[in-house]
């Protein structure tokens, strides 16, 4: 019989970090316990401790970046579909509007929470947060450049861009009604022009 | 001798309001005692359960609102400063990079914290925040219609604002530096083309 190759360390490490990220991403920094990501990811108990010798901190530093990364191939993915910038960065946000309020993806696309609740309490998650920041709009940036928009100009609107998503999913999570999204995508041909 | 009149009910209710936004705002829901309210407050200990019977969740509420209002009262003066809607937004967003990052100040112009942390846990809370976004998208509406923007483009870009704003805050205090809030106020003249 043949045997699929699982990598079972890469995989329960990894099944951590997806619960971890999805409880912060969602409750927040302090109102996620550990308890509750090993229950939740079903890993062995003491693996989360054996992955994550410093505790809480180190593990909301790895599920911030592993998030970041998550969202980065799957918005590379939209942005690769086209080549005019606008309708490609409309593309991404319209995915996020989708998405963003079903149960299961809940602020699966903003580091927004994990940002404010940790920004004063710990340079480590802090740094973490703006480096995920700093990734996503470097994605803006490099289609704006792509589609032969001005370095300044690209670096100026790829933060832009940034923020009215990061803002619009949090106005979007607090009226529970993404419908904002839709709005933000038909500003991007105005901002773009 | 004269005495000036002091309402002291009013003044320590809204001593302890001031305290709880403050804290609520910087440091999120979960992290904010009420001890903490009360000792920063120097608040008379007992008047917090006085005015706020049913405790922290009411006192967050609360907090919200007079947040809400409070900074309604300080854009609208900066809104009334130009007849121009471009040039008054631009005031008010100019306005906001000066102080954000001022350590009585940091994240006084935002509810983002408190909105993602407790959208999905209070619906008091939740309604709270969604009130308070929806005043402070309205005055920049108001000030779209004043200047003869059309209802519909003035719905449109005033939430867009709002958005942008509470987005551009969240990375401004991520990134130590607030002058994103300055490219923010250069898009204006665009978006309001």
């Amino acid at each position: 019989m043949e045997t699929k190759f699982v990598n079972t360390k890469t995989d329960t490490r990894e099944k951590i970090l997806n619960t971890a990220a999805f409880l912060f991403q969602k409750k927040g920094y302090h109102a996620t316990g550990l308890n509750e990501i090993i229950k939740k990811s079903a890993a062995p108990k003491g693996c989360l401790y054996y992955y994550f010798p410093n505790g809480k901190e180190e593990l909301a530093a790895a599920a911030i970046r592993f998030v970041g990364r998550d969202i980065q191939v799957e918005v590379e993915e939209i942005l690769a579909k086209h080549s005019d910038p606008v309708k490609a960065i409309q593309g991404v946000i319209r995915q996020i509007e989708k998405f963003v309020l079903g149960k299961a993806q809940e602020n699966r696309f903003s580091v927004s929470l994990l940002a404010l609740e940790t920004a004063g309490m710990s340079e480590i998650l802090r740094e973490a947060c703006n480096q995920v920041f700093d990734l996503w709009t470097d994605m803006y940036y490099r289609k704006l450049i792509s589609g032969g928009f001005s370095e300044k100009r690209a670096r100026e609107v790829s933060v832009i861009i940034q923020s009215m998503v990061e803002g619009a999913i949090t106005m979007s999570v607090t009226r529970n009604d993404a419908s904002l999204l839709l709005i933000v995508a038909e500003q991007i041909p105005i901002l773009l022009k």
